[in-house]
Order: C-alpha cells, then sequence, then structure tokens
C-alpha cells in the first residue's frame, strides 16, 4: 500500500539524509519525496510516497518522532487530502509533426514551455492520474526525458458535509 | 551560489539517503531536492538545489559518478534550462474577506484548490520569482501552511541562435 507522509524538519544539515536513512533501513522504498522551504526559511516540508506495510511504517513514525529535528510527522493515509504533483517532459517532435503535439498538448490542459527543431518540452501539474494520462497521449511521439517533482500534499478540511456516509465517499473519491 | 543538480539514479534502496549523505559530508545544505519515477520505474530522476562553492561541488560530483547506481550527474549551473517549483499554500481567510482572496489569487494566475470555512488552498506553478511574489500577495491574510515540491529543471537546446551575443542574453533572461 501507499503511504504519503509528510514531515516538518529543522532545515539542518543532514536532516534528510537522516530521514530518508530510516525509510531505507526498514526496507521502504522511496516511491517519491519532495523537500522545500516553508514560509520560515529555517524549516522545511518533505512529502514522502513510500510502498510498504503499515506496522512496520508505525514504527517508522515512531523513530521520525524522537529525531531532534523533526518538528511534526503527518500521515495522510485515510485522511483528506489533495495531492499534486509537476512533471517536465520533453518528446520528440519534428516541424512536420510539431503542431499536432502543441493541439494535443494544449487539448489535455497542459502547457508547451519551450520548442526546438528536434523537441517540445511540456508541463503539467496534476495527481497521479492526470500525469499518467499525459504519458499515455504522449508516448506515441517518443519520449526523450521526464523530470518530476514527486508527489506534494495538503490536507483539506471539511467544514460543509451532510452526513457520514457523503464524508466517506468523498474520502474515496480524492 | 545556488547550483542545480540533476542526477539520474537507479530506483533502489538506500540510494537517496546515500546522495543526500555525499553533499551534507561536505557540508552543503540543500535547498530543495525532488525525486520522482522517469517513464522507466527502475530508474529515478532526483533534482537538487545546493547552495556551495563550485570546487567543493566539483568533488561532490565526482564522488556522485562514482557511485554504482547513479547513471548521469548533470550541472545546470551556467546552462541554459527551464526550471519550475509545484506550490500548495493554505491562508487563512473568513466568508467576510473570502472573495477578495480568490480575486487576488485568479489575478496573479493561481488556482484555489480548496475553500474551507476558516481557510483557502491555493496552487500554483513557476519559476522561483513568481512563486516568491505569490507569497508576498498572500501573506497580509496569514499563511497557515506551505508545501512545496522544491526545483525541477531541464535543460533546453536552443537551435535559433543568430549569434553569440544573443545568446548569452538569452541566458541572462531566464
Amino acid at each position: 500500500m501507499k503511504h504519503v507522509i509528510s514531515v516538518l524538519v529543522e532545515n539542518k544539515f543532514g536532516v534528510l539524509s537522516r530521514i530518508s536513512g530510516l525509510f531505507s533501513a526498514r526496507g521502504f522504498n522511496i516511491d517519491s519525496l519532495a523537500v522545500g522551504e516553508t514560509d520560515d526559511p529555517s524549516v522545511s516540508r518533505m512529502t514522502i510516497v513510500v510502498e510498504g506495510d503499515e506496522r512496520t511504517l508505525e514504527q517508522v513514525k515512531k523513530q521520525l518522532n524522537k529525531l531532534i529535528d523533526i518538528i511534526k510527522v503527518q500521515d495522510f493515509t485515510d485522511k483528506k487530502f489533495i495531492d499534486r504533483e509537476l512533471i517536465l517532459i520533453k518528446v520528440s517532435a519534428t516541424p512536420k509533426n510539431r503542431n499536432e503535439v502543441i493541439t494535443l498538448v494544449e487539448s489535455v490542459g497542459a502547457e508547451v514551455v519551450n520548442v526546438s527543431s528536434k523537441s517540445i518540452t511540456i508541463e503539467e501539474t496534476g495527481d497521479p492520474a492526470k500525469i499518467k494520462a499525459l504519458f499515455e497521449v504522449l508516448r506515441p511521439f517518443g519520449i526523450r526525458e521526464v523530470v518530476r517533482t514527486g508527489r506534494i500534499a495538503i490536507g483539506t478540511e471539511q467544514e460543509f458535509v451532510l452526513d457520514n456516509k457523503s464524508e466517506k465517499e468523498n474520502k474515496k473519491g480524492e
């Protein structure tokens, strides 16, 4: 099962390798990891997507909470959250099929950020399903380079819920 | 000086902590780090932004190239590239000033992704300057939470350059 973990840390030397080391020592593979400063430059937030069993994850979370530079650990598993990822994809495109690629890219709501005589670079932001769909659409042209940020996530407050049932349905739909 | 480094790695246990450990051992602070799979799930790409002197960075790059799981190290310093970052920001907003926030957010080209009775969550993609401008605009409302991916970068091919001078001017403008 995939877990999305958000960790607020003091922006200090080595904290990143200590945290990723904790996961790899327990046999977790890190699917993606994104780290950036918060509004306070001395504090960073890491969003980690890992695959592994729940019990081992509980142990990792306990160990994380013991690390001195860690301010807060949030596990979004079973929580309501919004997740997004940014991706840059360079695909092959010649002057001959360039317009076809550009029209296609714009029709799926992505953005062309660079055009050369041999390639087109595309930017897209979305949840994992949207990113996957873009890959499928672009693959036939020949994907030359892919750079993605990994997922980031933020909790959502659900304030206007009518009853428990619709709450659960909302969760599934996210 | 800030350096943007892109590293193509075999997607294996512990590679992330070995790489980040190399930087921290040399006293580099990692400003941001983004890791995601490429089109080939066995290969990931890390984009690392670090601050430090050029000579030490050369040593780190040499050490990176020696690591068995590293396929390619690219240093975008003095190269032409496009960089982008994704950010989610939650700001305080009451029903009273909600419309003001939404209008402002849309006027700068960002997107509202969630509204609750106490807050609004905003998504924005851009280069560091654009992200910084968004912060300034939102700060007066009260920033509650910030999650950012860190920068990702992709090289651009400049094919239609008239002369060396305009090439250099283009570089500065990026």
